[in-house]
């Protein structure tokens, strides 16, 4: 429980998010155009995120200045097919797929004597995802404790309103992606209330 | 000159590095295969690596306990087509490309409160390739400092001992890359006296 207290808070203070499960090359260079669901509706775990389309890291990201989470990094990644029409639109189409990956930080080896580089352990992944078609306000939240399939977030959680009320473009955090921040402001499509 | 430092330094701690100037997707999906030089073997800058294959980040990473950087990210990138061969073999090709961006890192900005996210301002760029037609030792080193096309780092610089003495894979880092290190382990090319 407190690992998920953690994930969810951390994607809330971050992001966007949701998943696919193809590799970004290859000789079928082009991901799935969808994310796949079980028959009940669950989403089935990403497996390819980390050949996606790299948005940005967090360290110890909180909202909180009393929030205490440990020291984890904060991987975010896009679909490459999003991040091509965000490019050219400053918008984020149907199918948009963002992933947050919390991954443990680690301080002492090899040559490293401070500051902190990335460990094996994945202690939380979350995604958010834009389907016009399946959700009825269009985007929708999953969290993954394990590699078995997920519900999608009551909306009652505090993720969507955060999401809502903070987030630069279309409820994701564009204001922490520092690529894609610049093509926002170009195209005009940040929210005006946004802070 | 400090920021000099800063990169190169920030970069041994880390990596291996190289660069292209293409995308990862899109029609022409396939990156180019060669870095680009001028006639007088001068790396161009690359301009597209952030639409390679996302390594790992690091947070004020440092091999000296004493040593104070201010607040860094380096985000390290590989393009597609040396990652694909490392995750079969777990090894590095000709024509590898590894690129570390050290970035600013800021801690108060809309809902963040505590922790560091990454700002605009990229303060390094460096590229570690393998090019055995083109370099005696097969790698070299290349620091951008501005736009301008860079000279090879001299082999008398730091960055070529600490990687031979002390990086896993081939003279690169990857042990300080979370989703490689299996790999390698399981192929069984880590450098015996890697520590």
């Amino acid at each position: 429980m407190k690992q998920k207290t953690t994930a969810l808070l951390a994607a809330c203070a971050v992001l966007g998010a949701a998943g696919f499960g193809t590799a970004a090359f290859g000789d079928d260079a082009k991901p799935a155009a969808t994310l796949q669901y079980s028959r009940e509706g669950l989403m089935l775990r990403p497996e390819h995120y980390r050949e996606w389309i790299y948005l940005t890291s967090g360290f110890d990201m909180s909202y909180s200045p009393a929030m205490s989470l440990g020291h984890v990094f904060d991987n975010v990644f896009v679909n490459p097919q999003a991040y091509a029409v965000f490019v050219a639109t400053g918008r984020w189409p149907d199918d948009t797929a963002l992933i947050i990956e919390i991954r443990s930080a680690e301080s002492k080896g090899s040559i490293n004597k401070s500051g902190n580089f990335q460990g094996a352990k994945v202690v939380g992944l979350e995604v958010h995802v834009k389907d016009t078609a399946r959700f009825a306000d269009g985007w929708a939240f999953f969290e993954f404790e394990s590699a078995a399939p997920a519900k999608m977030i009551p909306r009652s959680e505090e993720c969507y309103s955060c999401h809502a009320a903070h987030a630069a473009v279309d409820t994701t955090f564009v204001q922490f992606y520092p690529t894609l921040l610049p093509i926002a402001q170009k195209m005009g499509t940040i929210v005006p209330e946004c802070k």
